[in-house]
């Protein structure tokens, strides 16, 4: 039994019928092929005293990936299983898939365009634009910008790498459970941040069910939590600290039937836990998270989950592209 | 064969009749004794190519370490072999090590006093208050500071916890490099910062000869280099950017025979490889490193030295005990 103070939604739909659009076998496929672009990144296994728990936890500190984020996992995964044309490669982002974009583009001799919303923070459009990628900034939030890159598509013929509703996308991400499952086998528990759910849909098809993947959202963001609560893909606000890089207005169409089947709970945190954590991480680990980077450790921080005492819980740090004056101040 | 470009000295002197004061059997006592205050801390295997060389890069994230640096396996292990007396324990410190016995000494409920020098930066001062110790700043240097401490120590009776000069400490921090050894078998080249060379003496005292260990310095506190080239401890200059974490006068009398036996080479690099280091560490690794954390690297990314081809190095980051705004700026 886990306990979970507010709005956590245990699933109660188990559609055992229903096939997951991403095996464990395509996950382990889009291991092999991202293997050779991507940094398997470490993780760090702590005394749950630290963190004033009573079971061990491991933090896996995917913010050391290449461009500050996990995203490349999928970016590369789509690019080499669908190599794009002439045109190249086209994606609207919050900033982490847009970098991730860009950089796998280059690694791969291919140009790239990236439309970002106008709350995309200044340190994520350079580093975007760091990697030779055109970015173009419009709109208010990432439903804006995706709107506004399709338009662009239609005229360039440039392979569109959505950001999370797609097959190669979401088992690129579920390479980061399997890689985990590796180093830190018998985790009870993952706590994932959730946004547009490419991340914790593909991890939690990796899983299935062998640990209970639970996704952390900002009260600002509740796009899995008010999905989960409609019973399917709903549009929810958008906004708060982590607005950037969890700011879907709706989950994914293909992660939201393995969310049914394999996420145990959608945890909501205030940005105030977020802003915690991130200090804490600081503090503690000399560690820059992003707020998105930080909202999984928010939610145990928080006591907003909180595990039973013979719980192993993974904590995944997902990204650190943000300015760290905000955080170490 | 490595290659160094500037002033690095191979060790000529194998005496091989002396016996080194720490042997691999106390450091394993040491990492027994210790593991359960410290954090097993995590590697990351990179490509060269990401680095500019052409051989395999492990680094060793020990700035992931409680209290932001190495230093606490050496005070760990220091406090647990030598339990102090009512007056509790005592230490001159650029900060790190100061920070360390502040936290172990929190950790094993002991009272701490702390005496560093005015070049110590603020961060690390505010790091030791925090944890509850009384900081005692005064002098220019870490060697002004540690004369302070002689004669408060001789009033108070505490336990003088020496920052390298120490059996216990130098076992301690010898627990490093078996860790990593364990975690990444087979380097052939390590990389590590020296200041007074409790580190380095360490390790070198577990790989003893199986991988080069190689010592690292700024041109401003060039302690080993200098003790290397007199074939003895003599007094080096203190000063530069990684001064309050490199900047002991000479080497310890301790370190010194297990550096002759089994430390291959004494790099120096220039404060502007250091500060290109640590951008470099933040800018593809989201890693922010003190300038004495970065130290290390520096020697590979400048070209100070030059791996073999077939060479596996392995780079330890030692501390991020910084302002992350003088790093990512």
């Amino acid at each position: 039994m886990i306990s979970v103070r507010y709005t956590a939604l245990l699933n109660v739909a188990r559609h055992a019928s229903v096939r997951p659009m991403v095996s464990r076998t395509d996950i382990a496929a889009a291991a092999s092929r991202i293997a050779p672009y991507i940094r398997h990144t470490p993780v760090l296994l702590l005394t749950g005293s630290e963190l004033g728990v009573r079971c061990p936890v491991t933090l896996k500190l995917e913010l050391l990936q290449h461009s500050g984020s996990f995203k490349p996992r999928g970016a590369f995964n789509r690019l080499l299983s669908e190599p794009p044309p002439a045109a190249g490669v086209i994606a609207a982002s919050g900033g982490n898939h847009g970098a991730a974009v860009a950089y796998a583009a280059r690694a791969l001799s291919v140009p790239a365009e990236i439309f970002v919303p106008h709350l995309t923070p200044q340190a994520k459009v350079a580093r975007i634009a760091g990697y030779g990628a055109r970015v173009v900034q419009t709109g208010e939030t990432y439903a804006d910008a995706l709107a506004a890159c399709r338009r662009r598509q239609a005229e360039t013929g440039a392979l569109d790498v959505h950001a999370y509703d797609h097959e190669a996308v979401l088992a690129g991400q579920g390479t980061v459970a399997r890689e985990w499952e590796q180093d830190a086998p018998g985790l009870t528990h993952v706590l994932v941040a959730a946004g547009g759910g490419g991340l914790i849909g593909g991890m939690a098809a990796w899983y299935a069910g062998s640990a209970q993947v639970i996704g952390v959202e900002p009260h600002g963001c509740p796009a899995l939590h008010d999905a989960v609560r409609a019973g399917r893909p709903v549009d929810a606000p958008v906004g708060g600290a982590a607005a950037d890089s969890l700011g879907a207005r709706q989950v994914g169409r293909l992660m939201f039937p393995i969310a049914q089947r394999f996420v145990s709970a959608a945890v909501l945190v205030p940005d105030d836990a977020i802003a915690s954590a991130q200090r804490l991480l600081w503090d503690r680990f000399r560690l820059i998270a992003e707020p998105g980077g930080a909202t999984a450790l928010a939610a145990l921080l928080s006591g907003e989950f909180i595990p039973p005492d013979d719980a192993h819980v993974g904590v995944l740090i997902c990204g650190g592209n943000t300015d760290p004056a905000k955080v170490a101040s």
